[in-house]
């Protein structure tokens, strides 16, 4: 049998994450508020901010008086334990964040590259200049890193090698990676960053179960189910973007035909303009979230129809393909992320819910809500961090993650 | 927050679950046996053997003499502790199988009804038929009865009011078929049925996460995930069935078009042999499992050529469709099951296996099992079953179910 088996000290582990995520959330709290928020015992709570105080990731910030009787201790996450970075490597540029152990942001570099470049090299050169771009910009040293989340596009394989969805093959050097940065690693895909970053600091902890959408040059879907992400067998859950929305239809980059991505990535959107207005000059912009952009600002009145007709195309297509999503998880949220969401979701969004609603199984969307996602900043770089800093935790023993990361 | 939280309590529930499911399995096994399948220590056994003695729902069979020591006492699940029927209410019948509290098969009767009519008594006048057919045959009374489970197509709320995906829009009348019934009832829809049928007695406890697909009239998909069955926000969670294989395409009975089912279900195979030979003589069958059985007798040499095209093209519509569940799940297994897959499995597996690996992001289907489930029988009136004795279990305070059923 494979089933995992829950054990006590999972149950120890997950509460530990619970006061963390609650500390993370309210930035100070006493202990009481922690057993109000995750509805924990008073003892379990006390028991757990003693671990944490020990492992010196929770500080006592100080006292507050309450109403009546003697002063409370509040806590804080400790931000000078150390330095976590999350990177995001796009297929336009690659972002370092660092962040505190408290997971605030401390400073990010962005590299740009092009698009049409996937050498390893010049990918890993962009990595390791974002990084001690960044570093050097917070002020931090390596040693002060606890732990670097570097999300890469495409499949990744949960155990051994890595594979890939999407066309940079050359992707599987992750040895080459780790020996460049020479800190403490840990790999993951985007759509799992995403998802996690929802998890902590968006919709996921309210929901039984949520899907992030995410838009950009790829699409992919992390789904949440019960507060844990969804990996599936082999890492690749939620590449909802290479499933059908058109049998036969257009090509995609991954090879196969009618894929979600030919539609509803940066690229699709952009053809589906071509289709509609083969010599409007937006259909030629060489680089993608450039063109996207301006799509948005060509929405501002008085408004081009092409671009007004693009949209609405778009958002057909896009609640088509969710409504799939919904047939198949059913879930309670989608909440739309990436640069694509961020500039066009808000008039996406009223015109995708009706579609949803339409192409759904029955009912199955009439209580699903679907908004751009809270979590601002860049969620990925946020979401790998997040990853890194559970994967420390559980170096030090702290807690035992029952999904491991991706490597 | 909505997640469930973990509790000691849940743990001694699924302990039990595992011994009653390893008792399930074995008929007869000592308390070591029972640990040394299920993982539990052997002081956890004897609680919840002692618990479930207590309860009834457990017998000492007798007594075995080990090669050393002293005699073992074996257990076995006390049969004749009531009956539990479970009804599989299908498009084309209704079966009601009568099994005893050790889910052994003790009697059957089906009630043959026509596809075309739905109207909620001519359904219910089956079912009733079927159920007292059933309990005749097996010599049981309705005092034997612990517990009705009955499954009905379409999607089905999981709290409140019935909600359908398919035509049956009649089906929103669970009031009258409880007052009919007038036993303790279990409603659920057939893709929770098998999924469960598959987690008892199938792949699904073998595996960390796998789909069964049902093919017959409907088609759905029934998703386990370590364990536990995926039932969604409102229980619609695996109505694959109606997710695109194609936007725009083929007209679906649900309304949509380009649905999955409106390719793979006996009325969509059989549309597509009308397009390869409009005028083949199966083309014209009315009654859906004649034209399946009547199929797959011509597969037999001489291989009818329409046929086997048909065959062909109906192994790429279903691969095509595994693969985006494969794309958005990405389980360890599949296995396809309902009365289509019985009658065609052995011709449409190698072509679907080869089909899914091609369309499947990346690597995603390398290590994917696809074979035709090994639960035998109906296993919807299985499973169905096996849900009313879970929620007999839950009723006499045994176990605590965490996804609860549906109505």
């Amino acid at each position: 049998m494979s089933i995992n088996r829950r054990t006590s000290r999972d149950i120890r582990s997950e509460s530990r994450l619970d006061v963390l995520h609650a500390l993370l959330l309210a930035g100070e709290a006493s202990r009481g508020d922690l057993a109000g928020v995750t509805g924990l015992s008073s003892a379990t709570v006390a028991t757990v901010v003693s671990d944490l105080l020990e492992g010196g990731i929770v500080t006592e910030a100080g006292l507050t008086s309450g109403r009546v009787g003697r002063p409370t201790t509040t806590l804080r996450l400790n931000g000078n334990r150390g330095r976590i970075v999350g990177i995001d490597v796009a297929e336009t540029y690659v972002r370092a964040v660092v962040f505190d152990a408290a997971l605030d942001e401390r400073a990010s570099a962005e590299v740009a590259t092009d698009e049409h470049h996937e050498e390893t090299d010049y990918v890993i050169d962009a990595i390791v200049l974002a990084l001690d771009t960044a570093l050097g910009r917070a002020g931090a040293t390596r040693e002060d890193v606890l732990g670097v989340g570097v999300s890469l596009p495409g499949g990744m394989q949960r155990w051994g090698a890595v594979s890939v969805v999407v066309p940079n093959a050359t992707w599987n050097h992750i040895d080459r990676l780790r020996e460049r940065i020479d800190l403490p690693i840990v790999v993951d895909n985007p759509l799992k960053a995403i998802a996690t970053a929802e998890l902590w600091f968006g919709e996921g902890r309210r929901n039984a179960s949520m899907i992030t959408v995410n838009l950009g040059t790829g699409v992919g879907a992390g789904i949440v189910l019960e507060g844990t992400i969804l990996r599936g067998a082999t890492n690749f859950a939620g590449e909802w973007g290479h499933s059908l929305l058109s049998l036969d239809g257009r090509e995609c980059r991954c090879g196969r035909r009618g894929c979600v991505e030919a539609y509803v990535g940066a690229a699709g959107i952009q053809r589906t303009l071509g289709a509609i207005s083969p010599e409007h000059p937006l259909a030629a912009v060489p680089m993608q979230r450039e063109f996207i952009g301006a799509l948005a600002a060509a929405l501002a009145p008085p408004a081009d129809p092409a671009v007004i007709e693009t949209i609405e195309q778009t958002a057909r297509y896009l609640g088509s393909a969710i409504a799939d999503l919904v047939a198949i998880v059913n879930p309670e949220m989608i909440a739309l992320t990436g640069w694509t969401a961020w500039a066009l979701g808000d008039h996406l969004v009223p015109a995708v819910r009706r579609r949803v609603r339409q192409e759904a199984p029955g009912d199955s969307a009439a209580d699903l809500a679907i908004a751009v996602s809270t979590v601002r900043g860049n969620s990925v770089a946020t979401g790998i961090a997040t990853i890194a800093l559970e994967r420390f935790l559980g170096d030090v023993g702290l807690v035992t993650t029952r999904v491991p990361t991706a490597l």
